[in-house]
Protein backbone atom coordinates (compact mmCIF):
# COMPACT_ATOMS: atom_id res chain seq x y z
CA UNK A 1 0.00 0.00 0.00
CA UNK A 2 1.37 3.38 -0.99
CA UNK A 3 2.01 6.21 1.73
CA UNK A 4 -0.49 8.91 2.10
CA UNK A 5 0.65 12.24 1.21
CA UNK A 6 -0.69 15.18 1.84
CA UNK A 7 -0.99 18.01 -1.55
CA UNK A 8 -1.40 21.64 -0.76
CA UNK A 9 -4.03 22.34 -3.89
CA UNK A 10 -4.79 25.77 -4.24
CA UNK A 11 -6.40 25.45 -7.47
CA UNK A 12 -3.82 26.74 -9.62
CA UNK A 13 -1.13 25.25 -12.30
CA UNK A 14 1.77 24.90 -10.43
CA UNK A 15 -0.05 22.59 -7.39
CA UNK A 16 -2.06 20.59 -9.70
CA UNK A 17 1.67 19.79 -11.53
CA UNK A 18 2.67 19.22 -8.15
CA UNK A 19 -0.22 16.62 -7.69
CA UNK A 20 0.48 14.92 -10.40
CA UNK A 21 4.29 14.75 -9.53
CA UNK A 22 3.06 13.40 -5.82
CA UNK A 23 0.64 10.80 -7.44
CA UNK A 24 3.49 9.02 -9.38
CA UNK A 25 4.75 7.50 -5.93
CA UNK A 26 1.93 7.93 -3.18
CA UNK A 27 -1.65 7.72 -2.75
CA UNK A 28 -2.85 11.83 -2.30
CA UNK A 29 -4.87 13.81 0.31
CA UNK A 30 -5.77 17.57 -0.41
CA UNK A 31 -5.92 20.36 1.17
CA UNK A 32 -7.64 23.65 -0.02
CA UNK A 33 -7.12 26.58 2.61
CA UNK A 34 -9.90 29.74 1.97
CA UNK A 35 -7.61 33.08 3.10
CA UNK A 36 -10.17 35.35 1.76
CA UNK A 37 -9.63 36.08 -1.53
CA UNK A 38 -10.40 37.93 -4.06
CA UNK A 39 -10.71 34.79 -6.61
CA UNK A 40 -11.40 31.86 -3.95
CA UNK A 41 -14.67 30.50 -5.22
CA UNK A 42 -13.69 29.98 -9.02
CA UNK A 43 -10.41 28.21 -6.86
CA UNK A 44 -12.15 26.02 -4.90
CA UNK A 45 -13.83 25.01 -8.22
CA UNK A 46 -10.60 24.13 -9.48
CA UNK A 47 -9.69 22.11 -6.59
CA UNK A 48 -12.60 19.92 -6.19
CA UNK A 49 -12.21 19.14 -10.07
CA UNK A 50 -8.36 18.77 -9.80
CA UNK A 51 -9.65 16.67 -6.69
CA UNK A 52 -11.91 14.53 -8.61
CA UNK A 53 -9.70 14.08 -11.74
CA UNK A 54 -7.82 11.71 -9.23
CA UNK A 55 -10.35 10.35 -7.27
CA UNK A 56 -9.42 11.78 -3.73
CA UNK A 57 -11.09 11.13 -1.39
CA UNK A 58 -9.62 12.65 1.59
CA UNK A 59 -10.12 16.13 0.96
CA UNK A 60 -10.01 19.08 3.38
CA UNK A 61 -11.42 22.72 2.71
CA UNK A 62 -9.91 25.56 5.55
CA UNK A 63 -11.27 28.98 5.63
CA UNK A 64 -8.81 31.08 7.50
CA UNK A 65 -10.61 34.24 6.73
CA UNK A 66 -8.43 35.86 9.67
CA UNK A 67 -5.71 36.64 6.84
CA UNK A 68 -8.51 38.74 5.41
CA UNK A 69 -8.99 40.37 8.97
CA UNK A 70 -5.32 41.40 9.77
CA UNK A 71 -5.01 42.49 5.78
CA UNK A 72 -1.48 44.14 4.62
CA UNK A 73 -1.68 42.32 1.13
CA UNK A 74 -3.54 43.60 -1.98
CA UNK A 75 -4.62 39.83 -3.12
CA UNK A 76 -7.30 40.23 0.43
CA UNK A 77 -7.80 43.83 1.18
CA UNK A 78 -10.08 44.87 -1.72
CA UNK A 79 -8.62 48.63 -0.72
CA UNK A 80 -5.40 47.73 -2.31
CA UNK A 81 -5.20 47.95 -6.15
CA UNK A 82 -3.62 44.57 -7.45
CA UNK A 83 -0.66 45.55 -9.42
CA UNK A 84 -0.24 45.56 -13.04
CA UNK A 85 2.87 43.48 -13.37
CA UNK A 86 6.19 43.83 -14.88
CA UNK A 87 7.73 40.67 -14.40
CA UNK A 88 10.55 42.54 -12.95
CA UNK A 89 11.59 41.83 -9.80
CA UNK A 90 12.87 44.79 -7.43
CA UNK A 91 10.84 43.95 -4.22
CA UNK A 92 8.05 41.80 -3.00
CA UNK A 93 4.76 42.59 -4.37
CA UNK A 94 1.59 43.92 -2.69
CA UNK A 95 -0.10 40.76 -3.46
CA UNK A 96 2.38 38.98 -0.57
CA UNK A 97 0.47 37.95 2.28
CA UNK A 98 2.62 38.26 5.28
CA UNK A 99 3.13 34.45 6.60
CA UNK A 100 0.68 32.83 4.55
CA UNK A 101 2.29 29.14 3.82
CA UNK A 102 3.23 29.30 7.28
CA UNK A 103 -0.57 28.78 7.98
CA UNK A 104 -0.99 26.74 5.73
CA UNK A 105 1.38 24.31 6.08
CA UNK A 106 0.47 24.41 9.46
CA UNK A 107 -3.15 23.19 8.68
CA UNK A 108 -1.08 20.56 6.21
CA UNK A 109 1.03 19.23 9.94
CA UNK A 110 -2.11 18.59 11.73
CA UNK A 111 -4.15 17.31 9.19
CA UNK A 112 -1.26 14.96 8.68
CA UNK A 113 -0.61 13.66 12.04
CA UNK A 114 -4.33 12.95 12.67
CA UNK A 115 -4.62 10.73 9.28
CA UNK A 116 -0.83 9.83 9.39
CA UNK A 117 0.24 11.52 6.28
CA UNK A 118 4.11 10.93 5.24
CA UNK A 119 4.46 14.47 3.17
CA UNK A 120 2.68 17.50 2.47
CA UNK A 121 3.54 18.63 -1.04
CA UNK A 122 3.52 22.33 -2.23
CA UNK A 123 3.98 23.86 -5.10
CA UNK A 124 6.14 26.49 -4.76
CA UNK A 125 8.79 28.27 -7.19
CA UNK A 126 11.63 30.30 -6.02
CA UNK A 127 13.39 31.87 -8.52
CA UNK A 128 10.65 31.90 -11.10
CA UNK A 129 7.77 33.03 -9.16
CA UNK A 130 6.58 36.68 -7.39
CA UNK A 131 9.64 36.51 -4.84
CA UNK A 132 7.49 35.83 -2.02
CA UNK A 133 9.76 35.00 0.83
CA UNK A 134 7.68 32.10 2.42
CA UNK A 135 8.28 30.50 -1.56
CA UNK A 136 12.09 29.70 -0.82
CA UNK A 137 13.96 26.42 -0.58
CA UNK A 138 15.45 27.57 2.76
CA UNK A 139 12.23 28.64 4.56
CA UNK A 140 10.99 24.52 3.58
CA UNK A 141 14.00 23.13 5.29
CA UNK A 142 13.67 25.39 8.23
CA UNK A 143 10.23 24.38 8.27
CA UNK A 144 10.78 20.78 8.07
CA UNK A 145 12.98 21.20 11.19
CA UNK A 146 10.11 23.06 12.94
CA UNK A 147 7.64 20.21 12.04
CA UNK A 148 10.28 17.26 13.67
CA UNK A 149 10.77 19.66 16.68
CA UNK A 150 6.54 20.50 17.17
CA UNK A 151 4.53 17.38 16.59
CA UNK A 152 4.71 13.82 18.50
CA UNK A 153 8.12 12.06 18.67
CA UNK A 154 6.34 9.07 16.45
CA UNK A 155 4.83 11.55 13.62
CA UNK A 156 7.53 11.80 11.06
CA UNK A 157 5.82 14.29 8.35
CA UNK A 158 7.79 16.31 5.50
CA UNK A 159 7.58 19.23 3.43
CA UNK A 160 8.20 18.52 -0.05
CA UNK A 161 8.58 21.27 -2.64
CA UNK A 162 9.04 18.88 -6.04
CA UNK A 163 9.15 22.15 -8.64
CA UNK A 164 10.97 24.69 -6.12
CA UNK A 165 13.77 25.04 -8.58
CA UNK A 166 11.92 24.81 -12.17
CA UNK A 167 10.90 27.41 -14.49
CA UNK A 168 7.15 27.91 -15.33
CA UNK A 169 7.69 26.30 -18.62
CA UNK A 170 9.51 23.68 -17.44
CA UNK A 171 6.40 23.19 -15.02
CA UNK A 172 3.78 22.70 -17.96
CA UNK A 173 5.84 20.69 -19.60
CA UNK A 174 6.09 18.32 -16.91
CA UNK A 175 2.72 19.15 -16.14
CA UNK A 176 1.87 17.77 -19.80
CA UNK A 177 3.51 14.92 -19.55
CA UNK A 178 2.23 13.42 -16.70
CA UNK A 179 -1.16 14.55 -18.15
CA UNK A 180 -1.64 16.44 -15.43
CA UNK A 181 -5.34 18.41 -16.10
CA UNK A 182 -4.15 21.69 -16.89
CA UNK A 183 -7.72 22.79 -18.26
CA UNK A 184 -8.93 22.44 -14.66
CA UNK A 185 -6.45 24.83 -13.00
CA UNK A 186 -7.32 28.55 -12.22
CA UNK A 187 -4.28 31.33 -11.56
CA UNK A 188 -5.84 34.50 -12.32
CA UNK A 189 -5.96 36.80 -9.08
CA UNK A 190 -8.00 39.27 -10.46
CA UNK A 191 -11.36 38.02 -11.97
CA UNK A 192 -13.47 34.98 -11.44
CA UNK A 193 -14.79 34.39 -14.70
CA UNK A 194 -12.47 34.91 -17.46
CA UNK A 195 -8.93 35.13 -16.97
CA UNK A 196 -7.75 39.05 -17.28
CA UNK A 197 -4.04 38.23 -18.40
CA UNK A 198 -2.64 41.45 -16.98
CA UNK A 199 -1.87 40.51 -13.34
CA UNK A 200 1.25 39.36 -12.34
CA UNK A 201 -0.24 35.50 -12.24
CA UNK A 202 -1.75 35.55 -15.23
CA UNK A 203 1.52 37.02 -16.91
CA UNK A 204 3.68 34.79 -15.02
CA UNK A 205 1.66 31.71 -16.38
CA UNK A 206 1.32 32.77 -19.80
CA UNK A 207 4.66 33.65 -20.09
CA UNK A 208 5.71 29.96 -19.14
CA UNK A 209 3.50 28.59 -21.94
CA UNK A 210 4.92 30.73 -24.42
CA UNK A 211 8.52 29.57 -23.09
CA UNK A 212 7.53 25.80 -23.74
CA UNK A 213 6.05 26.38 -26.81
CA UNK A 214 2.17 25.24 -25.75
CA UNK A 215 -0.80 26.92 -26.24
CA UNK A 216 -2.57 27.56 -22.55
CA UNK A 217 -5.67 25.58 -22.65
CA UNK A 218 -8.17 27.62 -21.05
CA UNK A 219 -9.53 31.37 -22.28
CA UNK A 220 -8.38 35.15 -21.77
CA UNK A 221 -9.77 38.33 -22.13
CA UNK A 222 -6.42 40.01 -23.41
CA UNK A 223 -2.52 39.23 -23.55
CA UNK B 1 7.77 55.76 22.31
CA UNK B 2 8.03 51.79 23.69
CA UNK B 3 8.13 48.71 20.81
CA UNK B 4 5.26 47.05 20.46
CA UNK B 5 4.80 43.55 21.60
CA UNK B 6 2.25 40.84 20.80
CA UNK B 7 1.22 39.15 23.52
CA UNK B 8 -1.07 35.23 22.90
CA UNK B 9 -3.64 35.72 25.64
CA UNK B 10 -5.05 32.61 26.25
CA UNK B 11 -7.06 33.54 29.18
CA UNK B 12 -4.76 31.36 31.28
CA UNK B 13 -2.60 31.83 34.23
CA UNK B 14 0.78 31.56 32.38
CA UNK B 15 -0.41 34.00 29.47
CA UNK B 16 -1.84 36.56 31.62
CA UNK B 17 2.08 36.79 33.97
CA UNK B 18 3.77 36.47 30.40
CA UNK B 19 1.56 40.08 29.78
CA UNK B 20 2.63 41.55 33.38
CA UNK B 21 6.27 41.03 32.19
CA UNK B 22 5.88 42.36 28.37
CA UNK B 23 4.34 44.82 29.93
CA UNK B 24 7.34 46.51 31.61
CA UNK B 25 9.03 46.85 28.14
CA UNK B 26 6.56 46.98 25.86
CA UNK B 27 3.21 48.54 24.43
CA UNK B 28 0.94 45.47 24.32
CA UNK B 29 -0.81 44.37 21.90
CA UNK B 30 -2.81 40.82 22.93
CA UNK B 31 -4.23 37.82 20.47
CA UNK B 32 -6.82 35.40 21.44
CA UNK B 33 -7.23 32.40 19.34
CA UNK B 34 -10.32 30.31 19.73
CA UNK B 35 -9.69 26.73 17.98
CA UNK B 36 -12.68 25.07 18.84
CA UNK B 37 -12.28 23.94 22.43
CA UNK B 38 -14.34 23.18 24.99
CA UNK B 39 -14.00 26.33 27.62
CA UNK B 40 -13.18 28.81 24.65
CA UNK B 41 -16.39 31.30 25.92
CA UNK B 42 -14.62 31.75 29.38
CA UNK B 43 -11.73 31.73 28.34
CA UNK B 44 -12.52 34.63 25.66
CA UNK B 45 -13.94 36.19 28.89
CA UNK B 46 -10.70 36.26 30.74
CA UNK B 47 -8.84 37.62 27.53
CA UNK B 48 -11.09 40.82 27.46
CA UNK B 49 -10.83 41.05 30.75
CA UNK B 50 -7.03 40.50 31.04
CA UNK B 51 -6.90 42.76 27.81
CA UNK B 52 -8.41 45.70 29.99
CA UNK B 53 -6.35 45.57 32.94
CA UNK B 54 -4.20 46.40 31.48
CA UNK B 55 -5.84 48.88 29.17
CA UNK B 56 -4.82 47.37 25.68
CA UNK B 57 -6.30 49.07 22.50
CA UNK B 58 -4.54 46.51 19.54
CA UNK B 59 -6.79 43.26 20.29
CA UNK B 60 -7.18 40.42 17.52
CA UNK B 61 -9.90 37.99 18.58
CA UNK B 62 -9.16 35.16 16.20
CA UNK B 63 -11.10 31.62 15.43
CA UNK B 64 -9.42 28.47 14.05
CA UNK B 65 -12.07 26.26 14.22
CA UNK B 66 -11.09 24.03 11.51
CA UNK B 67 -8.31 22.60 14.42
CA UNK B 68 -11.67 21.26 15.73
CA UNK B 69 -12.86 19.93 12.25
CA UNK B 70 -8.97 18.20 11.91
CA UNK B 71 -9.99 16.91 15.52
CA UNK B 72 -6.93 14.38 17.22
CA UNK B 73 -7.28 15.73 20.77
CA UNK B 74 -9.63 15.28 23.54
CA UNK B 75 -9.09 19.19 24.51
CA UNK B 76 -11.55 19.69 20.97
CA UNK B 77 -13.29 16.28 20.07
CA UNK B 78 -16.07 16.19 22.50
CA UNK B 79 -16.29 12.33 21.84
CA UNK B 80 -12.91 11.85 23.70
CA UNK B 81 -12.57 12.38 27.66
CA UNK B 82 -10.27 14.95 29.21
CA UNK B 83 -8.54 12.67 31.58
CA UNK B 84 -8.12 12.67 34.83
CA UNK B 85 -4.23 14.28 35.25
CA UNK B 86 -1.84 12.24 37.44
CA UNK B 87 1.10 14.68 36.69
CA UNK B 88 3.29 12.06 36.00
CA UNK B 89 5.06 12.72 32.65
CA UNK B 90 4.54 9.22 30.56
CA UNK B 91 3.56 10.12 27.07
CA UNK B 92 1.76 13.00 25.55
CA UNK B 93 -1.39 13.46 26.69
CA UNK B 94 -4.32 13.49 24.55
CA UNK B 95 -5.35 16.77 25.57
CA UNK B 96 -2.52 18.23 22.66
CA UNK B 97 -3.69 19.47 20.01
CA UNK B 98 -1.41 18.79 17.00
CA UNK B 99 0.63 21.42 15.91
CA UNK B 100 -1.03 23.76 18.00
CA UNK B 101 1.12 26.59 18.64
CA UNK B 102 2.63 27.08 15.27
CA UNK B 103 -0.84 28.27 13.97
CA UNK B 104 -1.30 30.46 17.13
CA UNK B 105 2.17 32.00 16.38
CA UNK B 106 1.95 31.93 12.27
CA UNK B 107 -1.11 34.78 13.19
CA UNK B 108 0.62 36.62 15.86
CA UNK B 109 3.37 37.04 12.89
CA UNK B 110 0.98 38.12 9.86
CA UNK B 111 -0.29 40.25 12.23
CA UNK B 112 2.71 41.51 13.35
CA UNK B 113 3.92 42.66 9.66
CA UNK B 114 1.22 44.44 9.26
CA UNK B 115 1.04 46.34 13.00
CA UNK B 116 4.58 46.73 13.01
CA UNK B 117 5.21 44.44 16.17
CA UNK B 118 8.73 43.56 17.26
CA UNK B 119 8.24 40.43 19.78
CA UNK B 120 5.23 38.21 20.28
CA UNK B 121 5.15 36.76 23.77
CA UNK B 122 3.96 33.55 24.55
CA UNK B 123 3.70 31.79 27.90
CA UNK B 124 4.82 28.20 27.39
CA UNK B 125 6.48 26.01 29.70
CA UNK B 126 8.97 23.26 28.78
CA UNK B 127 9.55 21.51 31.98
CA UNK B 128 6.61 21.84 34.00
CA UNK B 129 3.64 21.00 32.07
CA UNK B 130 2.02 18.68 29.96
CA UNK B 131 4.57 17.80 27.88
CA UNK B 132 3.41 19.05 24.50
CA UNK B 133 6.23 18.84 21.62
CA UNK B 134 5.68 22.04 20.87
CA UNK B 135 6.40 23.92 24.38
CA UNK B 136 9.95 23.59 24.26
CA UNK B 137 12.73 26.05 23.87
CA UNK B 138 14.12 24.02 20.82
CA UNK B 139 11.20 24.61 19.20
CA UNK B 140 10.39 28.59 19.51
CA UNK B 141 14.18 28.38 18.51
CA UNK B 142 13.74 26.90 15.31
CA UNK B 143 10.44 29.23 14.47
CA UNK B 144 12.31 32.15 14.91
CA UNK B 145 14.27 30.93 12.26
CA UNK B 146 11.50 30.40 10.35
CA UNK B 147 9.90 33.76 10.61
CA UNK B 148 13.10 35.58 9.57
CA UNK B 149 12.88 33.49 6.53
CA UNK B 150 9.65 33.43 6.10
CA UNK B 151 8.84 37.42 6.48
CA UNK B 152 9.56 40.59 4.49
CA UNK B 153 13.75 41.57 4.70
CA UNK B 154 12.34 44.45 6.49
CA UNK B 155 10.67 42.85 8.97
CA UNK B 156 11.84 42.01 12.34
CA UNK B 157 9.99 40.28 14.70
CA UNK B 158 11.03 37.37 17.58
CA UNK B 159 8.83 34.94 19.57
CA UNK B 160 9.82 35.42 23.24
CA UNK B 161 9.23 32.89 25.98
CA UNK B 162 9.61 34.40 29.07
CA UNK B 163 8.78 31.66 31.45
CA UNK B 164 10.13 28.68 29.98
CA UNK B 165 12.02 27.00 32.20
CA UNK B 166 9.97 28.69 35.06
CA UNK B 167 8.21 26.29 37.32
CA UNK B 168 4.34 27.03 38.09
CA UNK B 169 4.96 28.35 41.64
CA UNK B 170 7.63 30.76 40.39
CA UNK B 171 5.08 32.20 37.58
CA UNK B 172 2.96 32.59 40.24
CA UNK B 173 4.78 34.86 42.23
CA UNK B 174 6.06 36.41 39.80
CA UNK B 175 2.84 37.29 38.26
CA UNK B 176 1.89 38.60 42.48
CA UNK B 177 4.98 40.73 42.56
CA UNK B 178 3.77 42.39 38.98
CA UNK B 179 0.66 42.49 40.01
CA UNK B 180 -0.99 40.85 37.36
CA UNK B 181 -4.43 39.96 37.66
CA UNK B 182 -4.51 36.14 38.28
CA UNK B 183 -8.15 36.54 39.87
CA UNK B 184 -9.50 37.44 35.75
CA UNK B 185 -7.95 34.09 34.46
CA UNK B 186 -9.51 30.78 33.70
CA UNK B 187 -6.89 27.34 33.36
CA UNK B 188 -9.98 24.74 33.75
CA UNK B 189 -10.33 22.30 30.71
CA UNK B 190 -13.40 20.74 31.76
CA UNK B 191 -15.82 23.29 32.72
CA UNK B 192 -16.40 27.02 32.22
CA UNK B 193 -18.61 27.86 35.34
CA UNK B 194 -16.56 26.95 38.27
CA UNK B 195 -13.48 24.94 37.91
CA UNK B 196 -13.23 21.55 38.45
CA UNK B 197 -9.93 21.09 40.30
CA UNK B 198 -9.56 17.30 38.73
CA UNK B 199 -8.26 18.42 35.33
CA UNK B 200 -4.36 18.51 34.33
CA UNK B 201 -4.65 21.97 33.88
CA UNK B 202 -6.54 22.38 37.37
CA UNK B 203 -3.82 19.98 39.22
CA UNK B 204 -1.70 21.64 37.73
CA UNK B 205 -2.44 25.46 38.63
CA UNK B 206 -3.75 23.91 42.14
CA UNK B 207 -0.02 22.45 42.55
CA UNK B 208 1.79 25.80 41.74
CA UNK B 209 -0.41 28.06 44.44
CA UNK B 210 0.49 25.16 46.83
CA UNK B 211 4.31 25.41 46.42
CA UNK B 212 4.17 28.67 45.89
CA UNK B 213 2.83 29.11 49.54
CA UNK B 214 0.01 30.99 48.11
CA UNK B 215 -4.14 30.69 47.80
CA UNK B 216 -5.65 30.90 44.55
CA UNK B 217 -8.32 33.62 44.15
CA UNK B 218 -10.66 31.72 42.04
CA UNK B 219 -12.84 29.33 43.47
CA UNK B 220 -13.37 24.92 42.92
CA UNK B 221 -15.80 22.44 42.88
CA UNK B 222 -13.20 20.09 44.06
CA UNK B 223 -9.97 19.62 44.93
Amino acid sequence: MKELAIVLVSGGLDSCVTAAIAKEEYELAMLHVNYGHRTEKRELKAFEDIASYYGVKHRLVVSIEHLKQIGGSSLIDRNMDIPEYTLEKKRIPSTYVPFRNTHLIAIAVSWGEVIGAKKIFIGAMEEDSSGYPDCREEYFKAYNHLIALGTRPETHIEIVAPIIHMRKAEVIKRGVELKAPLHLTWSCYQSDDIACGKCESCKLRLRGFTEAGLKDPIPYKSY
